[in-house]
């Protein structure tokens, strides 16, 4: 018997005839890819798409008993190529188990299939005073397990924190097909080694997600207050974006544009929709602040004259179209750059006060190397996206070579080679370089305590 | 060459002669236990005081070579016998590894060796506006390094997070000797698995921590406002404090003492005592409500008519020492239990909303084996201290007993057999039934890709 025969038995002939199980060239192919778009090599055996914890028992019992790789994928818009379908792989799709199986508010908690759509939970809390807090720019699109298989951060982490935070405890289906549920519904716990933290940002390598308990939190109350700013050069920016870490003021949102970002983005756009927004335009620096809760408009006050103090020319709002009207100019980051040509967009993270040396790095990489390098960074917590426009499908080897120089400054600033996306396949082959080889090692032991036959998304993550 | 030759060699004449090395008998018997009371059998070995990290590094050598388990030891104010000296072990203190390494108010973190003690770290980042917000009860007497082994919570979590969420890195020796870095300076990173998070509450099973990267808070700003409440019962106190969550407001503290706590404690400090900070006496429950920040006495007024609702006499006070007057009763739990006996303290956790619950299963198995278990709740998250008074050095029987259908209660509500004490050795033959077998096989597992030879606090945790 072959995997696809078996495979078509366990899944049961409904499934397969409602599409569980589909083998088309094309529809493969498609899996491939992520939003990083990267396109892996080869082409996938099978797509299950699961519709319950019994449908992923079975499909990781089958390729246990084939000694077939399976990749686990949601809503595919990593950006890292970790969820990409590999060569003979089967590609196991938990997009379809997307129900949100309970809300309490009572313990400020809910449990997801993993397939839920990050604002979709949102949606369903919002009635009762609670959010999920994991707030990936991609949260109209991802999926909360994708969120977790990743850590994803976002724009509010300073404040609010990354996923890991936020998850309580997981239900896994591990590789040879067992269940196990790890952490607790109880904010507090620790029996024994914390399994929940391990599966978060593990990126589909040691078992899959099936369900997730995550913690919310309540609204904040309060007004919002938004700040824009223009300033002469990035590292003014960065400066005033350091001055208000070190106030001890705690913004929501702190985002920083350099100088190419902001020319890009003034193209896109159009001039006059940042003079609109702004009542001033030029500048080769943007800084967006945005402060939320009951002090939002003090704190926004005191921010400010840290801001112009630093050579901002400042614009603060509480009216929500006004401050809408600021926060697109950085919204309007990737679509701009999009416009000009395919992306490879950038995820290092370094210690807040490295921010300055960071920006200065990237400019010298970008001369050394004849490239552009558009930068965004979450200035909160010093997680900055540089990102490289090209011709074509295929990164050009100059932007790998300059994204490898990024990585290893970044990595020797105190920082790390990616704050939020994953490592993927796109920067596995920098990953010892940071870990080191002692930490690389024992990684790669615990993978097989979970994995002993290397079938759970192999060639992600580790070489 | 025996291993105390081999030790004395390897950590040097100078720090022998200054009493790195002990094998007095008298001394070695007074490691054998911890603040839970629990003596473990036999003698250990000897005791290494390491003042730096070669220091661990030889002593993790010789126990490699000479195959003899190590025992790592901070303050040793445990209540799970985690750190107790074993039969034979080497008990590697790191309580003289107590130095500050670096506080960075720009990246709002500090360094610090394991041996730091919880409230020197908070007294020496005050005047940065930081601290520490792992906030156990032991804070005084702690040590930082003890707080990440147990994963530490305290009064504080439901609103500033476990011990967990405060850890950015890790420097550890590892049974081999070898030194490992984990994580980052940064708030963000997703580079492979989390062992960060692995270490966090592995009670010195995996390695020792020479050093940590915690992450440091904004000090509150606003004032703090008190709440003290006495009611009828503990079922409309716990009623009480679930409205409290229920509206989304977030008190800094909420403490929850049942009738047989609140008893002994009017016995220990008078009644009249009581009587002065509440300006009423009685009651059978008592709540303690603190909120900080900028809206703490608007939220404290919202969360006053809320429990009076729930029947509760209420004293409000935003007044310094009023304030700590209210908290004077709860602080005088565990010397008013101290008072009366031997004292086992007791750590499960449950979701917010089985509280009430859970405190009738521990009046129900009170009944049973006719003992009184006085009973404080962390009420914010759900984490609560049943107490057991006795004669002796040894927990009679019908405690074991009776501890032991509270854990399975407990587990049974979605909670856990601790909440934030560890494991240890106390509650090790418990563990498998909260985690289940193959969660349990998977964590023997991740110990031994660490610690093959089993040398690492063996005993302690798993059984």
């Amino acid at each position: 018997m072959d995997v696809i025969t078996w495979l078509s038995a366990a899944l049961g002939p409904e499934a397969v005839a409602a599409g569980a199980l589909r083998t088309d060239p094309a529809e493969l192919d498609a899996l491939r890819t992520d939003r990083s778009g990267w396109v892996s090599p080869g082409r996938p055996l099978a797509l299950v798409s699961a519709r319950s914890v019994a449908d992923v028992q079975a499909t990781m019992q089958a390729a246990t008993e084939f000694r077939i790789p399976v990749v686990p994928r949601g809503a595919g818009t990593g950006l890292a190529g970790g969820a990409n379908g590999t060569d003979g792989a089967i590609v196991l799709s938990v997009a379809g188990m997307n129900r949100i199986l309970e809300i309490s508010p009572e313990d400020e908690l809910a449990v997801v299939e993993p397939g839920v759509i990050n604002a979709d939970l949102n949606a369903a809390l919002r009635p009762h005073g609670l959010w999920f807090a994991p707030d990936p720019a991609s949260r109209a699109i991802s999926s909360v397990g994708g969120n977790i298989a990743t850590n994803a951060g976002g724009l509010l982490c300073a404040k609010y924190g990354v996923t890991r935070e936020a998850v309580l405890g997981l239900s896994v289906v591990l590789p040879d097909g067992r269940l196990i549920r790890t952490g607790h519904r109880t904010v507090k716990g620790v029996t024994g080694f914390d399994l929940t933290a391990l599966f978060v940002g593990s990126e589909g390598t040691l078992g899959v997600i099936v369900d997730a308990t995550v913690r919310t939190l309540p609204l904040p109350v309060g007004g919002v207050t938004t700040i824009g700013a223009l300033f002469p050069d990035v590292g003014s920016a960065a400066a005033a974006s350091a001055r208000v870490t070190a106030s001890r003021l705690r913004p929501a949102v702190m985002e920083l544009l350099d100088g190419p970002a902001l020319e890009r983005i003034a193209v896109f756009l159009g001039r006059e929709t940042i003079e609109a927004a702004m009542g001033a335009s030029g500048g080769a620096a943007f800084l967006l602040v945005q402060f939320d809760g009951l002090a939002s408009s003090t704190d926004a006050a005191a921010a400010s004259e840290l801001i112009r103090a630093s050579g901002g020319a400042v614009r603060v709002s509480a009216d929500a179209a006004e401050g809408e009207r600021l926060l697109a100019i950085r919204r309007a980051f990737h679509p701009a750059l999009e416009a000009q040509g395919t992306v490879l967009i950038e995820d290092v993270s370094v210690p807040r006060s490295r921010m300055p040396e960071m920006f200065a790095a990237i400019r010298a990489i970008g001369e050394k190397y004849g490239i552009v390098i558009p930068t965004v960074a979450h200035a909160g917590d010093g997680n900055l996206h540089p990102n490289f426009v090209y011709e074509g499908d295929d990164v050009p080897d100059r932007v790998w070579e300059a994204a490898g120089e990024l990585f290893r400054t970044a990595i020797a600033l105190g920082g790390t080679l990616t704050g939020e996306h994953g490592v993927g396949l796109l920067k596995r082959r920098w990953l010892a370089h940071e870990l080191g080889a002692d930490a690389y090692e024992l990684q790669v032991k615990v993978k097989s305590v979970f994995d002993p036959l290397g079938i759970m998304n192999p060639g992600k993550v580790f070489g």
